[in-house]
């Protein structure tokens, strides 16, 4: 038996979950292991969707623009069904909707095989050497020391057995995926390895070995939809093979997706009653000959196979999210589990990590040899994991089990539904509930208090920041908000200071902002200062002319200097003119009076954590003392 | 001594140039070494300045959105000048200009450092095994068999001997770019290796060794500018840091340039007569107290010092670009020098690479064992590199002494200047004379006679293509027209179909048209057939309504089938509006009527090769015959 070895964090699983919360820990001091019983990285696709907020996360890691070269954008959306002329057989096209949500501003969903979004995560760790990847390595047996899960000091109550493993490779092309789970023998034990860790995470998908040791159950059932899928290159005279489409004939239904190297995937629910209900039984040829004959009229042959597969869809959702006083946690599929056809499963793990991660951070980082967050605040704020993601978990099922009877079985609402569906799918409706990390203002109860204008920017505790476009003050290049505010840890002050070239009064606000937030006395110049490292960052987007503003006039919290790296000149943001993509109009947008301005507190993960005048700086201070980052 | 290699292409030199030239022969089996003195790539910045002439050379070789990715833009200029109020001192900002050409329809100028455009050029070829770079190694003599240079055969005229070498590193901080060039002294030669090459191309630098082989004069003077040049972080209350500046003082000049990491870049040029114009006279602190009286009334601190040189402007072009029966080329550098203020030197040094390069990958290129241009034709497409470069560095030259004069001392048609000057470095005003790859139509002596619609949309044969923005008619997904045409080797017939749901007449004409380019007999067919491979590469721009076209209902050759492959579904592209971009109105900006259409002949570099009617099919296989690809 070797040496037992410590880390901060470990996290069971790389895929897209164990790599979007491993991504969290990047430049800092927080040990992580990360170990998946894969022999080597995902090479075939599954999951491909990504919707604007999961690029956003991306764009928040640095990869955005890495993983948006290589992806395509879905533009068009057909919807075919049978033919309404009595006499004749087949189906006709019935709609062209374009892919598109108004309100968003930007591209609704790109594609991007699984296998590459996996990758571009994987590199983006490679030189952080307090981040580690183990593959071919399971964990066998837990233990969670009950004792040491309430101390003030630093301790690692969990402890794992790692074993070397050989699994099946990913060579057999008719994976049943919800029937045949990877487990490892007995046999392939080879090397042992012991590690203890302040916190475990389960991200070790639909058949998690952590859910089972955690006795975490699933909440819900197997549907009785199983599910033919092929990736295919047709060769065949149906014309929108370059669009997402949906075929609802009267002997069935198929989701065609666009995939790249001209192939296509198409997913084909087979009904229960049906001889193929169960997966075993479903053929490669069967699904095609059913494809067939829901398109009919049209031509399909098979070009080539790259991969297919027939499961069961299974719609549950488990009955915790965190154990042991938030020590132990699951992560996407391993914690809920609902059909492929919204696309729902890569993104909503992503954003299932990425919501825990930060927190993770926030909780183990040090400054000055200190915890930030004592071991109450600390438990408190982990709990919102659990609070803000169930939820959204349960919304999911709820609608993926609508979603599926209303492609099952066509009605006349579809096209209602379909697009409401786009909207939730998007992720826009996700509100998380107030906590510690989301606070309503003193005396509102329920955000819906809020107020028309609020609600109707969607500036709301609880809820993503708007995606929003300004440019900065100093070089008039174009910002979106989303990219600019990279995973670094920080929670983020955003001053919507008006027109301070205009008013006196807003000036003399931004002022006196100024100095207290670089105040560490009285203000919160202990979680400003540090440079990038600080717990909290200033943003200014201000609505002046930004001719009449001079950076260097401001306060110097809100363009610190370093020593080695000179000047932060990006941190004052104009809602302007930008010289080649247009004005963003994110006073307009955000409903924000220029004479008056807001605050906005955002949390490290891009969601809305305060809602406040630009004058109440009590109320800022509020929050983080709420928060446990400053004494109360 | 050990055995003679022969490889097809020689390149010394492994700078922007090289590598540029290096990455037309992916995707071939052309035999390719490229050697450089260095012993690692690069890594300090020279050069950064990326016109978007060059960013679509990047496009068309992959690597545009990584470089994009990197790199930032410039939006803003300000220009400054001697305060005009009598009484004070110092320099005021005069005005602020937005770093845009209208008619470009996108960003200008980006910025990104020397080292990492090689960087993303040189990883483009990795997984080529035709392609090898050999750091560490300079050629010490060449020799050329006049004998065989006319012979129809393969025949390897270079013979080059290749020394390994040390040279100095690059850590001296004060490099005098004119004074001191690398050279390798006698001792370093260790290994020894003898090549011989069908072609030898030198792309090294100013200094250039083959230059001095080929016996190639450098034509025109060093000048009396003295630069010196400094990256820095400043601190400094100057409130342009982040802007291209340029200060106009009466004590001298300062351009200066925002980098990446907050650095500036400062070029400050001395006059002749000033005791500092040897440029071995001229310190660091001379430099900064240069700079400090320039902009007096700011302060201006060193935070840290990257980099800083010294030089001697050249201004000359060589007197030839190509040797020996174009068997022998220069680019870059190597046959032109400037100043580096209008950010010249890697655009042009590229931009050479990349006229050249099609051009040897077409003459060595074979299909069925046989070479596509005969020994004759190919001397006259070869030699087209000189008539179509040297005028272009020529104009540079003039250009820059203008431009140099302008802004040594400032005159009251600065601005107007300064604007001109803008498009000119761009690009946008190159137009290649007529000869085989460039034809003007039956009847046309010169390109003024196209017509006052073809010459306002800049649609003229020798120009490069203006980009645009269509969408694919299979998916609706947008694409800018140089992005799609990747650097394959391939001419491009670009059909403007126009209204071809409207017109009769029209989609009678495509049809035509598309047996008469799939005919092996008397069409096209020879050069159109073999996939991704075939010489021609043809496309629709169409204006009709998207919904009323079948892409299965056009000819084959618009919308090929491959076994492995599948269709081509982005063959056809249509003038319409986009989901999320808009709509490029192309028939519009490029004054083509929709009811007659127009057809382009467009070079594998992106240059219009010839104009032509839609009905005009001999006109059309004329163009090859003239190039010598199809038999006359």
């Amino acid at each position: 038996m070797s040496e037992v070895k410590t880390v901060d964090v470990l996290i069971i699983g790389a895929g897209p979950a164990g790599l979007a919360l491993a991504n969290w820990f990047r430049n800092s001091n927080i040990n992580v292991l990360l170990v998946d019983k894969k022999a080597v990285p995902t090479r075939r696709g599954k999951a491909e969707g990504l919707k604007s907020t999961t690029n956003e996360i991306f764009d928040s890691y640095g990869i955005g623009p890495q993983i948006a070269a290589e992806s395509w954008r879905l533009e068009e959306i057909a919807i075919w069904g049978q033919k309404k002329d009595g006499g004749e057989s087949g189906i006709e096209r019935e709609q062209l909707i374009q892919d598109k949500v108004e309100e968003l501003g930007k591209v609704r969903e790109t594609m991007l095989q699984q296998s590459r979004v996996e990758y571009h995560m994987q590199q983006n760790l490679l030189g952080h050497k307090n981040i580690t990847i183990q593959y071919d390595t399971q964990p066998v047996e837990v233990k969670i020391d009950e004792s040491s899960l309430h101390s003030e000091d630093e301790v690692y109550p969990v402890e794992v057995r790692l074993v070397k493993t050989q699994v099946e490779s990913e060579g057999a092309s008719n994976i049943l995926e919800n029937s045949t789970p990877h487990t490892a023998n007995g046999d392939a034990e080879e090397v042992e390895e012991r590690i203890r860790a302040k916190y475990i995470v389960g991200c070790d998908g639909a058949h998690s070995w952590l859910r089972k040791q955690l006795q975490v159950q699933l909440e819900g059932d197997l549907t009785d939809s199983v599910f033919g899928v092929v990736d295919l290159i047709p060769k065949s005279n149906f014309p929108d093979l370059r669009r997402v489409c949906y075929l609802r004939a009267s002997t069935g239904t198929i989701l065609l997706v666009p995939r790249s190297n001209k192939e296509v995937r198409l997913y084909i629910p087979v009904e229960s009653g049906s001889s193929l209900s169960d997966p075993k039984d479903l053929t490669f040829d069967r699904i095609i000959s059913a494809a067939r004959k829901i398109m009919s009229t049209y031509t399909l042959e098979v070009g080539s196979v790259s991969w297919w597969s027939a499961y069961r869809v299974g719609q549950r959702v488990g009955s915790h999210f965190s154990r042991h006083n938030e020590r132990a946690f699951l992560v996407g599929d391993a914690v809920h589990t609902h059909s492929p056809k919204a696309g729902q499963g890569m993104n909503t793990s992503i954003q299932d990590a990425y919501n825990l991660g930060w927190k993770l951070r926030l909780v183990l980082q040090q400054r000055d040899k200190t915890q930030l967050l004592d071991s109450m605040a600390a438990s408190k704020l982990l709990a919102t994991y659990e609070s803000e993601r169930r939820p959204v978990a349960q919304d999911l099922i709820s609608f993926d089990r609508g979603y599926l009877k209303l492609f099952a079985a066509p009605s006349a609402q579809f096209d209602t539904e379909f697009l409401r569906a786009m909207k939730f799918t998007t992720g826009l409706s996700i509100r998380y509930p107030p906590s510690c990390a989301v606070q309503l203002p003193r005396g509102v109860e329920t955000a819906e208090q809020l107020g028309p204008s609020l609600l109707k920017a969607d500036l709301v505790p609880g809820k993503r920041l708007p995606d929003f476009q300004a440019v900065y003050q100093a070089d008039g290049i174009t910002a979106w908000i989303h990219r600019r505010l990279q995973a670094t840890g920080s929670f983020r002050v955003i001053v919507f200071a008006g027109d301070i070239a205009t008013h006196k009064h807003l000036s003399t606000n931004v002022q006196k902002l100024g100095e207290y937030l670089a105040d560490s006395e009285d203000g919160l110049g202990a979680l400003t200062a540090g440079g990038e490292a600080a717990p909290v960052e200033v943003l200014i987007v201000h609505s002046a002319d930004r001719d009449k503003v001079e950076l260097l006039d401001l306060h110097e919290v809100f363009r610190p200097w370093s020593d080695s790296e000179g000047y932060d000149y990006w941190r004052v943001l104009a809602d302007a003119e930008s010289v080649h993509e247009g004005h963003g109009r994110v006073y307009e947008r955000l409903e924000i009076d220029p004479e008056k301005g807001r605050t906005l507190v955002v949390r490290p993960d891009g969601y809305i954590g305060a809602v406040l005048d630009v004058d109440d700086f009590e109320g800022l201070g509020e929050y983080f003392k709420e928060l446990g980052l400053l004494s109360k």
